[in-house]
């Protein structure tokens, strides 16, 4: 069930179709997520996304792994079980042990228990940790 | 502002007290941030937490540094403005430099707009991504 | 599946089946949805979320598609599926456009993305936003 | 305080000094916010984020003044006051007036409502109101 | 800093005066807290969230106190501010102890820790747990 | 579907294995619900888990039915439906009556709509407040 249809190929705009090719050659398969296809409907929107995420999920300071799963501890945060379930798949297929993800999971579990206990105390900030 | 007042060394209980002397020891520092002095009140809890912050944010499979990240991660979506203060500071400690900051972010708001997008499509989860 | 039994017609209490009936009337249908059904539990609650919602959602200086998008906005941040479904049909129901559909998903991705982005850098707020 | 200090325009790289430039003409003010001050260590980001802002903030099928009220919308469910604060003042600039402010905020505050009662319900989404 | 100016009792229309009245009638005191001054603005949303307020916090099943702890929980969850302020005074008021608060705050933390962990993982409902 | 197997009792580790003869002997039944089954994967996030939910959960200064409301309330914010389920289910069997979870959820329904309010409108928080 969702708020759009998922687009086919068949169905694409020409903007959009070009978009598909490139997600697929970048990713060298031929298989699209759901996301992409319910995105198609507004093709600038799909391209913009797209052209962004291949950008801030590339490797540079951190390395890809490293970002999957800080995708997933917000979207974990955020409740969007589309999103932890396509990055943690994709966390897997850079090399996400389940030691690694116990450990994520761990650091979650931590942070969330904690932000609701400072939140809670409403504890003012320390001043040595100013930037 | 708090909703419990922050408690100086002088009026811990014992056990609170024994809690600062091990986040002391094991940190290298005589300075307790106010976190600690808020939740002292509680000295189950605050043992608790302080017991089992060790045992999750210790090295592992994920090095310490991207658990802090992951942390900030968590408290960002959950806009706990203590938590990104204290956790930033921590990570800047663990080598955190301003590029890796400036990448942890863009993920951070990569996922957050993609966590929008998913689930104002209400997007299904392909089977592919399923464990 | 839901924490409690959606109400038939038959199980409804004097109070809830008065509310049913006005429910009918303003929207012109017999169809009741299922939050309701489910409401109807509290029939004091029932009253007071739909009397409330007439109300809210009437037009005003706001004319209501728009309160159906921010509705929708709303929504979406809190991660409510049903919620993200039920006021995305009204807001079809009302207009929306492919067009306005997704505008209004890259209006909300934006604010997530710099929520993530604000709230990680702990920006402080200008003195000219002040009201 | 803030988890990166607000570089002057001294202080920008030649890439920031662009894109700071380009907000200063397209907004016709010399005055550039906190959050680019903030976002301007990272210069890609900071051009991706303002480029994709004008494309979806610019009028389209929806005006400008319904997408800021969007965006206080989704602001406001995250819980992100500098976003609050400024996109309220944008909306104001765009001809929001006090009646508008308080039917927005009427309707945020409905939606957090029922958001409220039908996640603690659990109620299961009506076949209707599928794509 | 707010969006809106607070309202003093010299600015406040015919509508929003009479509910002053009734709330301080209500409340025993004088002091009208900010929130209300903020709301004043439009008074049929003013009246409407009092007239509710009174009847969802007032004794039945569960006791005010019971109610007022429910309070901080969605706020703390929520991190809004000046909820948990207002509504742990009204708690105390009402005689949660220290040891309470400690109890609330714990159950808080576990929920939020426990939250995470079943969200990250995706765990699927057990049947058993079905109305 | 979830991100990880859930485990059946042949699959256990024997440090988790004993986490679950624990659970079987608190609780007075053979089953263990999904949640452990998920988590087993961890035997040291399981075993702290189960030991912390423990201590919080057990009658104290607040009897359990109304840490049982706090975690529903907790869950219901941050949108987890596992834990509505399963924690109204432990409410449920811990004597909430139907009067009791309506009451419950109005509580949540008018924090949530306030949460909303007063966060748009950014109120400063009230001197008397403090703690």
């Amino acid at each position: 069930m969702a708020t759009v249809r998922l687009l086919s190929d068949a169905e694409l705009s020409a903007e959009a179709a070009e978009v598909f090719a490139d997600i697929r050659a970048v990713r060298g398969t031929d298989y699209i997520n759901n996301f992409w296809r319910a995105l198609a409907h507004d093709p600038v929107t799909l391209r913009a996304t797209w052209e962004r995420l291949k950008v801030v999920m590339a490797p540079g300071a951190l390395d890809p792994l490293v970002k999957e799963m800080i995708y997933v501890a917000v979207s974990t945060a955020n409740g969007c079980s589309y999103c932890i379930h396509s990055h943690t798949a994709a966390a897997k297929a850079k090399g996400m042990t389940p030691e690694m993800q116990g450990e994520m999971l761990a650091v979650i579990g931590m942070a969330m228990q904690t932000n609701g206990l400072v939140t809670g105390l409403q504890v003012p900030v320390d001043e040595v940790f100013e930037a």
